[in-house]
């Protein structure tokens, strides 16, 4: 059943990322208008009407990139480095696994109260899935391939797996791949998993170039990684895996891929990811940046290489909050650009380019959409120009949320 | 009565920055004696004794530099830089004054629920100074001088309003001088402020070159504030009110004075710092450093400056919260430095180098200081190489709170 609302400040996420005041949306599962809120009442009268004052109205999050698995961690790996962090990982992540399902409900319980509405999950286990099936959000589960030596075997069991997630698929969840990373999936592996990708229409994701010890293995087969096969895998492979980053690039031409992290990726990689890829994302999490590699992703890079950006929280592995409203504050504040064109592109960030990434028919107010919206309240208005900068620095818990028009929060 | 406290985790803010384990305290009003806890609870078996698992044991926090009298404040000053945020400050400060006892109360509440026991006040019409005296809080109140040109009336009854502050002086409450900034006080005015500080054995405060329009104009009387005495203050002085940096800095010869911002400020205006003024501090507030300038604190030119740093929340006229935790999160965020580093200074901040900032004798954990202890506890045991990075991650409300040895929460 169709309905109307309507608040003092709506954010359309469009390209120009449009701010109007007084504003409207009539909606069922999808956006049917969007206009002034007094002519949709007028031109509507039947309808059910709600006018939030004080209040943003905007697309729910789109949260590209999460690892819900590890939502039971708090301080069990180490931070302040890549490479201390991976080798924590490595030696306490299983215990982290265990017993994972009530944090996993909270993390799922903090998407939607930050007003998320779609999420990106990386799985290697597929612990969360059915959890992501019974809560309202929709999710793109990409199941992630390791493994740093080719074994045919571990890829007929991975097709498998990725054959079970497959199959719980439905309108609101969505069968993905992951390729972990070039320091760590083997090159025929990895071509397997992007082959499997193709033939299944399946979107991929990588982490990429997120630290300066990836970098400098993937380029130049040095650095900390010149001991890691050996001391935590017992495997003899000395080189890196790939021949250069571009090698790593190539192999996902024909693909829709997000490529996570980048911050250690030159603009040549960038252009790169932009000419080769067919459909290339850059997702970037910046308190788990600052936690590991402590670089920031280098915005104007991005801008210049022609590729959009969605921010997004990672996983509690490398994060203290899974609110993307917390981590849309620490991308302000690791940011150094113009403080009222980031908060754009961290607005942005969080709803436009992350439906893209996932491609998603949501993170837009545009009649069509998906009628994701959610509804902030604040004691006062904001005025125009200072809107979404001052609406990510006190937005805390989402008034109201409906996905697919169907009132969640 | 002196009773003993101790916990898995003990952080000295020594200047070594100590972490300890298993340690504990012996206190009354002051601390009588550090060690391990099980050592003197057989040492003191009279003792009332408690011991915090998986909890941290650190001084109470000192928040040196933070403006109770704009707690109103939610979004009518503009961000994004320091012209504008100052244009609107002088244009709807005034509303903001008004009725904010209420939220003077609560940013008090906030001060204690971050673990904060002593603070550096500025004020301007001395609205905060019965609820601090109220509160369990030490506090340092700086009355604020503002005034770019010279008015003998307007001294005299500067001068009057300090002695009702310094009438209200007892154990907890101090009475301090503030000269606003280079750009809104007259020299003479300003000498005469100075002098009655030092006359008063009082310490002095001071905004000093938070943002490029100001370096700008005390350097080179050029830029946007080449406008501002005529717009907004209606004053005919297109010229600064000082000589440069170095004219300013030389007026606090022979005092006591915390250096806010400073973030504009060269090294050599660090080290003339340094070397002129007799007691010298400096102060950061990250979080308002970004919402105005988008700059921060040159943290490895103080360094060689030999200048200490306390970070400071600043008040709710340039934040969103007023949580020392949440600003230490904030410094971790927007400075660069190799993280583990950068724990230490934020903790030395927000303790050590506070408490020396405010000529408190508290801030540390040693026999004689002022047992200002707060304890934090965590479901779990932070290793001691990532225990002070781990607990300003995870530390939100602190769980005890001793002031002058009172229990206060």
């Amino acid at each position: 059943m169709q309905e109307i609302i309507g608040a003092s400040l709506v954010f359309l996420c469009n390209e120009k990322c449009e701010v109007l005041e007084d504003y409207g949306v009539v909606f069922d599962e999808k956006i049917v208008e969007v206009g002034d809120y007094k002519s949709l009442t007028l031109k509507y009268p039947h309808l059910k009407a709600q006018f939030f004052e004080n209040s943003v109205l905007l697309p729910a999050f789109i949260n590209a990139h999460t690892h819900f698995e590890f939502s039971n961690n708090k301080a069990s790996f180490d931070y302040g480095s890549f490479s201390g962090w991976l080798g924590s990982v490595l030696n306490n992540g299983g215990a982290i696994l265990e017993n994972c399902q009530g944090a996993i409900q909270n993390a799922i319980s903090a998407q939607l109260k930050s007003g998320v509405g779609s999420v990106g999950a990386i799985s290697n286990h597929l612990i969360e899935v059915n959890l992501l099936k019974e809560s309202p959000l929709s999710a793109v589960v990409f199941l992630e391939f390791l493994g740093s030596s080719y074994s045919l075997e571990k890829l007929k069991a991975f097709e498998a797996k990725f054959k079970e997630l497959k199959d719980l698929e439905d309108k609101k969840l969505k069968a993905a791949l992951a390729v972990h990373a070039p320091y760590s999936v083997q090159k025929d592996m990895a071509l397997s998993v992007i082959q499997l990708a193709k033939d299944s229409q399946s979107l991929l994701s990588t982490h990429f170039l997120e630290s300066f010890e990836e970098l400098e293995w993937v380029e130049n087969s040095k650095g900390w990684f010149e001991n890691f096969y050996q001391h935590f895998l017992k495997e003899s492979n000395f080189k890196s895996l790939y021949k250069g980053a571009n090698d790593y690039i190539d192999m996902f031409e024909d693909t829709h891929t997000l490529f996570v992290h980048n911050q250690f990726a030159s603009l040549e990689a960038l252009k790169r990811i932009k000419s080769q890829v067919k459909n290339a994302f850059l997702i970037t999490c910046p308190f788990s940046n600052r936690l590991l590699s402590g670089q920031a992703l280098d915005l104007e890079r991005t801008k210049e290489a022609g590729l959009s950006v969605s921010v997004a929280t990672d996983g509690l592995s490398s994060n203290i909050s899974l609110s993307l409203l917390d981590e849309l504050r620490a991308f302000l504040l690791t940011h150094n650009m113009p403080l009222l064109e980031l908060a754009k592109i961290a607005l942005l960030g969080a709803t436009r380019h992350g439906a893209k990434a996932l491609a998603l028919n949501n993170g837009e107010i545009e009649a069509n959409k998906r009628a994701d919206l959610s509804v902030f309240g604040f004691g006062e208005k904001f005025i125009k120009e200072q809107a979404i900068l001052q609406f990510l620095l006190h937005a805390k818990e989402v008034e109201r949320l409906f996905l697919g028009g169907k009132r969640v929060i």
